[in-house]
């Protein structure tokens, strides 16, 4: 079942997705809900980001080569982390499918993507083992954690160089009823492929990072749990087209627009 | 101004309060709103965490006897912030004036107090001067930045040493129309005072947060601002009651209870 938040005639709301047709819901994917009998064409509509979460959690550094490829940069020996300690993004930045990343004029030039799944909480849960966690999931998004990585190298917190407005896009949708095992991330700019890895190879996957917070934190309903990418990152110019392509899930497409 | 949210007779609403009684509210303080002709008196209802904040901000480190007490603390010179850097806290932790503060069975001896104040936003802001900050601004009101220093040491994030559930009580109101520069913040545990600073002796007051947050962030209604802790902070112990007091504001109140 594919689920999205959408704007048609000046009114937002969710929508189920068949085919090319969204059919307009009433309620949410997290409560009682049921179909309008309207509908509308994918292509009529204006996507939003699929849904505004409570607390916004990110794994942060999760996958080897990303870790080894941070550290070079740093001049520092890579050190993988030992436990699922997650992190934190904010609701400001986040921006829907086909939105601008508006850079400041202030950035430097080292604007990179990271392209992540994004995993949807669709049930609250406290102290859930590994084995029941993905009962308590909606379903799957896409992430880009669009980061400036002198401020991420310089600033005391990662405020502006991953909470800039507009520097989290996220969508175009929610996929359910799918293993984050089998998914694959294609990431390209401006049609070229610059990254590309299995979900799978995540130090800490979603059901390890589920069941470890919920030790701790109560999961909520829509709130959101961004998986991490991997691999080296590269700069992105004013006018670059960047797409990040999860199999089974679809494309999250966002262009740089850089601040004179 | 006196705003409290608060559930009476099974439904929860923004309330004014003025002396002992709480008048209901339809709407909310940040939009359109009208009393709904109905009072309780404030004892006879369950206060609720004032705001849910979109995005939930924390300066962090910001008070320079702080600073250099946590620097002694991890046996590292002191580093004052050169910027005002904001952080983040997570919405799962928050609770109401007189809730527990529940402590995991496996938490270390070392769970501390922080007595802070915390700024509610009251309209959009982007690009605001210093002096046009306080226009922003809803009011004011309390927070306990409640935080197991063991964790807080030795964890990659802070996401259970400051955001284990109910490590954040915030309230017990908000009160519109103070200065800042004026309060004076008192912390108490079991009726010792453990704590004492003026606001103003931050390192970077709420005028300068705003306005600098503001270049990157869109702050929106609701979106609260904990301005960080000044001095030493002692370790509580199960059935400790701690006070957070601030002039003008009033007292937030909550109780340790460890779990076995």
């Amino acid at each position: 079942m594919q689920w999205c938040r959408f704007t048609a005639n000046g009114s937002t709301s969710y929508g189920i997705i068949e085919g090319e047709s969204v059919h307009e819901v009433s309620g949410t994917p997290f409560g009682e809900h049921s179909k309008t009998g309207k509908s509308h064409g994918l292509d009529s509509i204006q996507l939003e980001v699929p849904v505004i979460p409570p607390t916004f959690y990110a794994a942060g550094i999760n996958y080897p080569e990303h870790v080894t490829w941070a550290a070079q940069m740093r001049g520092q020996e890579p050190d993988l982390p030992k436990r699922a300690d997650v992190g934190y993004r904010a609701i400001n930045a986040l921006v829907p499918h086909g939105h601008d990343i508006i850079v400041p004029a202030d950035a430097t030039e080292q604007l990179q993507y990271e392209g992540e799944l994004v995993v949807v909480i669709g049930k609250t849960c406290r102290n859930v083992t590994e084995t029941e966690s993905l009962d308590y999931v909606l379903g799957y998004t896409i992430g880009n954690d669009v980061s400036e990585r002198t401020w991420q190298r310089n600033d005391r917190t990662m405020w502006r160089a991953k909470n800039t407005d507009t520097f989290k896009p996220m969508g175009p949708w929610i996929v359910t009823d799918l293993n984050p095992d089998d998914l694959h991330v294609v990431i390209r700019v401006n049609d070229r492929v610059v990254g590309e890895y299995d979900v799978a190879t995540a130090l800490f996957g979603v059901r390890h990072y589920i069941s470890e917070m919920s030790k701790y934190l109560t999961l909520v309903p829509g709130d959101v749990l961004w998986m991490g990418t991997e691999g080296a990152t590269e700069n992105m110019k004013d006018g670059d087209l960047c797409d990040i392509e999860i199999s089974e899930i679809g494309t999250l497409s966002n262009r740089v627009n850089w601040q004179k």
